[in-house]
């Protein structure tokens, strides 16, 4: 299993390809020669047993596209595959994606309480109350033992529960959602785990461009929506962050002063070290601090459209962590 | 002709060799391999042609040690040569090092006054009144045209001017001294010019631990010859630089505060760009800003034992250099 996680986080590609006289040409390509992806090796994913990873992040904050993209390098839909999907969710309705020998789990398929029923109790989809974390522990582990299971499955358009779904298990599980982290046995059966951490300035400027531009809503009401999850948020799923393999942070530029619409981004990929069967991604020097400004002369955006820093920080008061900044306009 | 500058300036070979996975092991093995040596290109050393350098740079600065190094890339010494070198001085004293196709004269023999007659008017070796650079001029002109000379000698023993000797005009001739780059008109024949630039603290501290330490003189006389010499190295020596198409600058060591004994240094190549056959270093990608601090683990000496920097800068004023910065403890 090769996880393309700088690819997937849409780290961003502006070197002319035509620089055959660089000596790192940065596009994804030479990358890949060059090692400088992180990779995920798979020694653990013998044909008995499945390889389960976490992706945590909040709603909106671009789960789905990552797994779009990750799955993309697991390989294309085959005939089979796409049978298997039909099979997954015979007619109906799901959240299920079956790429690739991969499977991609969404949590929010073990809510608890459904709209209406946390709408009634006054609890938002992000607090524990509204999901099921002994079903989710349940069938996480017999998939991962090589058990099919019967797995709900929430309609996110009617926002109730439709008839359950058999999920086979796969060579990879891949379990996307808010709470991939939070409950610690579930935690125990992970192999390795993302949490995909955008600002909350950048998320704010993503929600108002799509609430706004597309559905018409209003700066006032984005803003009070925001802020009712806010508490729930950083009780349940940002506090996730800590036990992750790696976190991708997407941040405001520093390249642009006073840039608020979320489209310039700053992606610091942060690795924790010694994670069994991880390599995490260095630029030119594994184990290094490096600073790079690439040659203004081989970017296909204005420079400097592009900074990296590789390095060794710290991360929730633990040393054992390699950050990789990476800024552009 | 390809001119090892980096070593030759003795930059910091302190990295485990065997560190097979390194991306980029900083051994001179793989520094040659991966270009990240300056080269001068030896297009314009045709059988014709005389290729001619200077290398200008203060007493006492490790001159001779530099250029034994630069002839030793270019060559052993063959017999053919050892012959040459021995009739340019037959049985005589000789400043003149004749190596590999190479001639290395010392600018030195060009002092139209002693050692007497530069006591007698009371001006030091650096003035311009001591040297004649007319003959300079006129020997150098004649040397690139392919003509030998009848070059005089300065006997630095006696302190007197020897029997002239004759050089035969070599593929490269290199002329080191106080005063390569000083004349306009000798430094319109250069092809090439370094400046080796000891900073004070430097030259003062080497002086100090030779001539205290190996020759017992005291602190105050060291003191008082340095500052003897301070207005003309100044005027005359110093502004040099300034023409030079690369500068080689040994610092005090910014890792350790108060290193005062100047074994431990920093080391900074200012690096002209746009200069025709000269293909200035860096490192990992051509035309970036680097800051690199390579990872302790392989490292042989202590870690942070060196550190690099990489990237444009300005230097009397002009944008169109490169520097090269390089710390060790």
């Amino acid at each position: 299993m090769s996880v393309s996680l700088l690819h997937a986080a849409g780290f961003p590609t502006c070197f002319k390809q035509q620089q055959q006289q660089l000596m790192l040409c940065v596009s994804w390509r030479s990358m890949r020669r060059r090692r400088l992806r992180p990779s995920v090796s798979c020694c653990a994913a013998s044909e008995e047993r499945t390889v389960v990873v976490g992706l945590a992040a909040d709603s909106g904050c671009g789960k789905s596209t990552f797994m779009r993209r990750l799955t993309s390098v697991l390989g294309g839909v085959t005939e089979e595959e796409e049978e298997e999907c039909d099979r997954a969710a015979p007619g109906g309705y799901s959240n299920t994606l079956v790429v690739g020998g991969a499977t991609v789990i969404c949590l929010d398929d073990y809510h608890s309480l459904d709209r209406a029923g946390r709408k009634e109790k006054g609890v938002t989809a992000l607090h524990p109350a509204a999901n099921d974390f002994d079903l989710m522990y349940e069938q996480v582990k017999a998939l991962k033992s090589g058990a099919a299971v019967e797995k709900p499955v929430y309609n996110h358009v009617t926002g109730s529960l439709d008839p359950p779904e058999l999920i086979r298990p796969p060579k990879i599980l891949f379990i996307e959602g808010l709470h991939p982290l939070f409950d610690p046995r579930i935690r125990s059966l992970l192999d390795f785990s993302i949490y995909l951490d955008i600002s909350n300035e950048v998320k704010f400027a993503w929600k108002i461009q799509r609430d706004m531009a597309e559905r018409g809503e209003s700066l006032e009401s984005i803003q009070a929506s925001i802020q009712a999850r806010k508490s729930d948020f950083d009780a349940y799923i940002d506090p996730q962050k800590q036990y992750a393999d790696v976190i991708m942070e997407v941040l405001p530029t520093q390249l642009i002063p006073d840039e608020k619409e979320g489209k310039v981004l700053r992606v610091r990929l942060v690795m924790k070290e010694g994670v069994k069967h991880f390599n995490p991604v260095y630029l030119f020097d594994e184990g290094s601090t490096i600073s790079w400004t690439p040659c203004g002369g081989k970017l296909s955006c204005s420079y400097p459209g592009i900074k990296f820093f590789y390095g060794p920080n710290t991360y929730f008061s633990s040393e054992c962590w390699r950050w990789m900044d990476s800024s552009t306009d």
